[in-house]
């Protein structure tokens, strides 16, 4: 890690794929009826997003993307967050910017006026509380570098990217500046790994992009051990560590494990009484995690207020906090 | 009632105004704060909207209106159903749309191209389930006559009508049209008075359309005594039996009441473990009187199928049902 330059202002700022999330309750049939990837997150283009929703029970609408959900749970903590992301001045766009800033997060991206409308994430939710994701990236698909502002990245003592911006070229891009500005601040850098399917997608990419500008990597069992090409988790784990200074690793009902250097903490799941839905399940465990690495807190407190912000979110429908976490930890 | 000119294909056609509800959960501070008025429905303007929403926390967004919640209640029942309403083509309107469609109710007024925005209904749901509505209508203050399909009226046995539609001079006159062509048609009509403020609005106007028009009133405690302006509940209910055939009042824990000439049906509520958001309960309760009646139910069954649709609805937040109410009927 890089000297740091002046005190931070901020806790964290993320960067992401702003997205509207479309759920709904849906038994396994729906998925297979549907060809969808069970589990996973797949992009779908503008024709196969309407073609699914028109197929989709009635929905409710929250706001979700990974990043954003991430920084809305640093908020809710009590801690101080910004975001980076791109909706269109529409209806979705205008109800993600509202609940981001209610939230408490900093959003000050202007809603683009023109181009395609506001991302929207399809989510069929199935009784074992697996979330399906169908993503219409829209709008996200504009994040430029030059939305990046780079006073905001350096005053925050931790810049988190999402790994599904890699999809885009131009939001690599972004994402590339970002990590570049924080680093040069002597900022923390974290990315998460995001899906499966994403790192199989940019695997070589990211090994290189983390040993070269990331400092902690979020990912759960199956990313990590993707990223590695191996079924091995805590081979995968250790190679991990091998190449960033901090791996923070959520395995669902086994809760997390984090490994940095010699160093190795497990700490259990919060027990939650009936899961919902695990959407953000991995998004609000940054969330805490983050909150307390930012406020100088040990590792076996950061993952277990991971652990604790990650209870709250799968235990109702939508992926935001519905109570102030700062009351749960 | 007039005599059936020919056996209706559908069970049940509702009117009403068409909103995307905007639901948060507040303390009672917040509607203090703003000066709203507690349970009941205000209509707000676009100005008091965009004000409201930015001071409220982080929402999510459910498809509402009243009496389109009362007909998707319908379907769920396993009832046909179909709906008149206006919506703009914006996205909140094709979130209407879908939802009311997917319901599986019949929902064929187009989008409309131009005009304001869809309507939307700020509801702040306080820890004693208690909703409180801030409702800007948009698009809804333009349902006009020519909305109103004359033939899908006329195949509807049953006719309902919203009391919200009697603050637009035009949607009083669309719902002027649909009760003639249902009486001429000799189907039954019913009307929600909706909410006690809009009673009190409306008291005289109303007793006239009743006496003249209506078969089957819906109300509350509060608005049927507004109604007659009397405080005692019993005297009310007598009084609105006798210019009108059935009388269906609700009265929160106490269950439900319905006066028909000289017949009265008490029917206690059903249990509902917790109370989450009041929301829809006298929408949901019609929707399973009218099943009940367009099936040929007693009047004792029609207010146990409203008792278990309202159960369902105010055990989770919004005001469509989350589950197939026909499996709970």
């Amino acid at each position: 890690m890089p000297e740091v330059t002046s005190e931070p202002s901020l806790d964290v700022v993320g960067v992401g794929n702003s997205i509207v999330d479309v759920i709904v309750m849906v038994d396994d049939s729906f998925i297979e009826t549907h060809g969808l990837a069970k589990g996973a997150m797949t992009l779908i283009d503008a024709e196969r997003a309407t073609s699914l929703y028109a197929a989709m029970p009635p929905a409710l609408e929250v706001s979700g993307g990974s990043a954003a959900n991430t920084v809305a749970g640093v908020a809710s903590l009590g801690g101080s967050a910004a975001y980076i992301g791109k909706v269109r001045n529409d209806q979705l766009g205008e109800v993600f910017a509202h609940d981001l800033r209610a939230a408490g997060v900093g959003f000050d991206v202007p809603l683009a006026r023109g181009g395609p409308p506001t991302g929207r994430c399809l989510i069929a939710v199935t009784p074992d509380a697996e979330r399906t994701m169908n993503t219409f990236l829209g709008m996200s698909t504009l994040l430029a570098p030059a939305d990046v502002d780079a006073e905001l990245v350096v005053s925050a003592a931790i810049t988190y990217c999402e790994g599904y911006l890699w999809d885009i070229d131009i939001a690599k891009a972004a994402i590339r500046r970002t990590m570049d500005l924080a680093a040069d601040a002597g900022r923390l850098v974290s990315l998460t790994l995001s899906d499966s399917l994403c790192v199989g997608r940019h695997r070589h990419e990211w090994l290189n992009l983390i040993s070269d500008m990331v400092d902690l990597v979020f990912a759960n069992e199956t990313e990590i051990c993707s990223l590695f090409e191996t079924e091995d988790f805590d081979s995968a784990a250790a190679r991990a560590a091998d190449i960033t200074e901090i791996v923070a690793l959520t395995r669902s009902a086994e809760g997390s494990v984090v490994v940095s250097g010699d160093e190795r903490v497990e700490v259990p799941a919060v027990h939650v009484p009936r899961i919902v839905d695990a959407t953000g399940a991995g998004d609000l465990y940054a969330s805490g995690f983050l909150f307390g690495l930012a406020r100088g807190a040990d590792l076996r407190r950061c993952a277990e207020l991971g652990g604790i912000a990650a209870a709250e979110i799968i235990s109702h429908v939508g992926a935001r906090p519905q109570v102030s976490l700062s009351s749960l930890a």
